[in-house]
């Protein structure tokens, strides 16, 4: 079975600073017209940083979109369109934390809502860490905690995590690790 | 330390028929102005259903935002505002698989993407399930397929399944489950 749509028409409605909003025509696997909505994203990576200790470095961010403040894995942005994913993990990692990882582990893709967002997120593992000053953005408010590795998951899977990559960061972590 | 940040002013930019995209001003932790590019959207609802034989169900699903055929498990979103989540998840799950569960367990809340994405998912498991007739939005096309969960685990392990909801869902599963 055929599943792929064909773009016919792409119009660009916003091109903000994080956002770039797309209306799109398409021909449906049926050949019907179909509308797709959807953003493109620069990409984006994120960290599961655990110490020797076995524990992980959380942050505690405010989320306006979702109007919370959320536990999180260290995350951003990469800086422009192809970067070295593991450059931007590194970078990202140390300026929200701190560390820095003597190993690195590639954990692959994850896309958050592939429905109407075309984010592409790389996750890592950081093992190994040593500790130097963190380095935040402007517009960046977090405060870093850490906790046992084994504890994260238990919250995790009582449904107190509700932030999609960190608890997908801390399961594959874990399982990684034990 | 405060995280919050406080709505000074709101602009809708785009009103679409899934995406409404705002653009807001926004007085930031520390008293200055920031800008924040979001989505906000009705809402949705993902369903990790598990056979009495230890099957789960996946989807393969062509996702035009990232321009890849996905694996993920059934999902959907609201009808409209504040619809129960339950009755959501019942709906989505027999429309795209044609199961009917004895058993549905709230997983909590999912968040793919909170810097820029208001989609909130609620999660759940679904077990003891029966079979019925599927019947598919005019604008979904998708193919079901079963595999033992174990496998499914091994595959997110390393790195196989790229869908985050997916991702989250057979490893909370599969450690309910054990």
């Amino acid at each position: 079975m055929n599943l792929t749509e064909k773009m016919t028409s792409s119009q660009l409605i916003f091109d903000g600073h994080v956002v770039h909003l797309y209306k799109d025509t398409v021909q449906l696997p049926d050949g019907n017209t179909g509308i797709r909505e959807y953003v493109k994203h620069v990409g984006a990576v994120c960290v599961v940083p655990v110490t020797d200790e076995g524990e992980i470095l959380l942050e505690r961010q405010y989320r306006y979109a979702v109007d919370r403040i959320l536990t999180e894995i260290p995350a951003g942005k990469l800086d422009y369109p192809g970067e070295d994913w593991t450059e931007a993990a590194l970078r990202e990692l140390r300026e929200e934390t701190g560390a820095v990882p003597r190993e690195l582990i590639d954990l692959g893709d994850y896309y958050g809502s592939p429905a109407i967002m075309g984010e592409r997120i790389r996750m890592f593992l950081a093992r190994g860490l040593t500790f130097t000053d963190n380095d935040l953005d402007d517009d960046e408010f977090l405060e870093v905690f850490r906790m046992p590795l084994s504890d994260a998951v238990e919250a995790v899977l009582k449904g107190e995590i509700p932030d999609g990559k960190t608890q997908c960061g801390i399961l594959r972590a874990a399982a990684m690790l034990k």
